[in-house]
């Protein structure tokens, strides 16, 4: 029997699964690691999904809608709610999460002699999809302020001629949302030969002023904006990704689809949740109001805070940051230790999380100040 | 702007999208095409469904467990009750549905420079996971009845060396099983260097006698025995594709799967539905005795039927089988045009259903016999 039993792929051999690291939630009650939405749905929401589920259920035999019809045009009318214009559904695509959207983007438009291009810092998932699909994968890098230097990528668009370029906006884990020229100046840039792919997983927590990529669909054919209701819609567990784009676009992802990829259950549970949007999106407006003071009293602690249009904050910078992630799992809080070096993201959680965020983060800063003094 | 607009690989470029023909249930009321089981979730199944998912629906704000471990010790369990023995939780692996679990396993173990390898006709679902995968793909061919011919089937691995076989028991579109000294010659010819996939979609219709290929597990690591809750469980709709293998292969595919694949209301689906498998077994034995009255009243007909081991049974052969095809349909009977030129296949429904098709057949047949009779 040979020794390299089970006969992986090569370039995947010794690769680790990816996975945020979890904990018990009895051992670190206060959980603001993954960017999920603190607000589970309410009793009269889970009520009505089970309703929906019990109809479903009785044609399980059947195999799904292959093209969701309904939730397409569920989710194209409330895209149009929520920064769009004009979006029909032909435009509209989903799938399980929006991972796996992006991967049927790479695997109808990238491959192998085919590059995908980020900026750096970024989504730590993107060069996994790269991967995937056997696409090259490339990074540029952001500015210190985390934003584009708008010369700067264009140059390197230019220069590397990316299938795809994927941009989150705001981005994972920094926060920062791209100006609408930065949208369009890439675009061109791309141009026929590519695709740019903004990810709006977070794009219902941006601050007012702050436009959606969504605008610019009707003046950008190789545009495509990605959502997730993981985050705004509170469905992390649901798993229901989706973009809009080019309705050619959405017929070359139908190539690469697995049929009947939703299921049932998933189109019904995504279409329940839209007909909540007005709850789901109020519990959104808490959430913007507590990132907001997260942020302004981060930086009364003297900290550095990069501007968040997202859920969640990245701050720092500490000489251990992970003797200060240490200090909070200790106190019952778990943070993500991701970002550039130095710098610590936590999700915006409920009030009460966010004081227990509060007192932690002080109490671990206190403490490892008097251990430094007690080391003189 | 560029005429080749979106820029989609070029291998892809004019491929239409995969799926069976639909047509509406009021326009063509028995629907025979699509081996889906007949039998709908009784209303108490329907009720518990319902139920779960009321209770996962309080916490779908988080992601679901990445490792679905209720799942797989319950998927476990099941399988060393249906041909398996000793399979642990960490020998299951599932996805949305098995055509999910063979993207995942050719992601894994083929790619460019490997090779996946079938027998023709076979389903035809196979070359498009090897194109999305960007793994080579080659058939061999059956005998005519449908069979291995196990000397030439071996020889042919030795010659191509591929890193998967992929081999249906029962065979898609033909119901044939695999014996069990076929999976063992040629996971010994595979050996270390690829995988045997057994592709056990429709295994629990298998006759009296007709042995799984879980029973093999211990004695070939190579070994992979995929299954579904689609047809047997009557679970179409909810999409959960399982597998039996080397815990290590499992590992190898928490390496591509995209992390939370799993939805929370689709781990709890799967999880009531295996807490009603006698009731759900129950339909799987009308079925079988359903398959086994169709392939005698199609031989007392005088057609040609190759022996199955699935809901489902080839027969023919028409020397213009659209025709036939079209017969039914104007008949109300939805049937498939596949598997080789002459034949065609159709899915086993209640018993009412199957009398609706004979009849169909029986008029289509005698119209057709008239028609020729004109036309001298």
């Amino acid at each position: 029997m040979s020794a390299s039993f089970p006969p992986l792929r090569d370039e995947l051999r010794g690769i680790e699964p990816y996975g945020a690291p979890q904990m018990a939630h009895d051992r670190v009650p206060v959980q603001l690691n993954v960017n999920e939405n603190p607000y589970a749905p309410s009793a009269e929401l889970a009520a009505s999904l089970a309703n929906a589920v019990s109809t479903v259920a009785l044609e399980l035999n059947r195999y799904p809608d292959r093209e969701f019809v309904a939730l397409r045009e569920q989710l194209a009318g409330y895209l149009n709610a929520s920064g769009g214009s004009d979006i029909t559904p032909d435009m509209v695509w989903a799938a399980n999460g929006s991972n796996e959207v992006m991967q049927q983007l790479l695997q109808a438009f990238g491959g192998p002699g085919r590059l995908a291009l980020s900026f750096a810092p970024t989504y730590s998932m993107y060069p996994e999809y790269a991967r995937n699909t056997l696409t090259e994968w490339a990074v540029g890098h952001r500015e210190e302020d985390f934003g584009l230097d708008l010369d700067r990528a264009r140059a390197l668009v230019e220069e590397r001629r990316p299938s795809i370029v994927l941009l989150p906006s705001p981005n994972n884990p920094t926060g920062t949302a791209l100006p609408p020229e930065a949208v369009s100046v890439l675009c061109e840039a791309v141009g026929d030969d590519g695709l740019l792919v903004v990810d709006e997983a977070y794009g219902e927590f941006r601050r007012t002023g702050t436009p959606s990529a969504l605008e610019l669909l009707p003046r950008h054919r190789n545009l495509v904006v990605t959502r997730t209701m993981s985050k705004a819609f509170a469905l992390a567990g649901a798993r229901l990704g989706y973009l809009a784009a080019d309705p050619a676009i959405c017929d070359a992802l139908r190539i690469v689809r697995l049929p009947y990829h939703l299921s049932a259950t998933t189109q019904a549970t995504a279409s329940v949740a839209l007909s909540y949007v007005d709850e789901l999106l109020a519990h959104v407006d808490d959430l913007r109001v507590e990132r907001d003071a997260t942020v302004s009293w981060l930086r009364g602690q003297g900290l550095d805070v990069a501007d968040s249009d997202a859920n969640f904050v990245l701050f720092g910078r500490f000489a251990d940051r992970h003797a200060v992630w240490q200090g909070l799992v200790d106190r019952g809080v778990l943070i993500r230790e991701t970002g550039p070096a130095g710098w610590l993201r936590v999700s915006i959680g409920t009030a009460d999380e966010m004081t227990s965020f509060r007192t932690a983060l002080t109490e671990t800063m206190e403490s490892r100040q008097e251990r430094m003094e007690e080391q003189r």
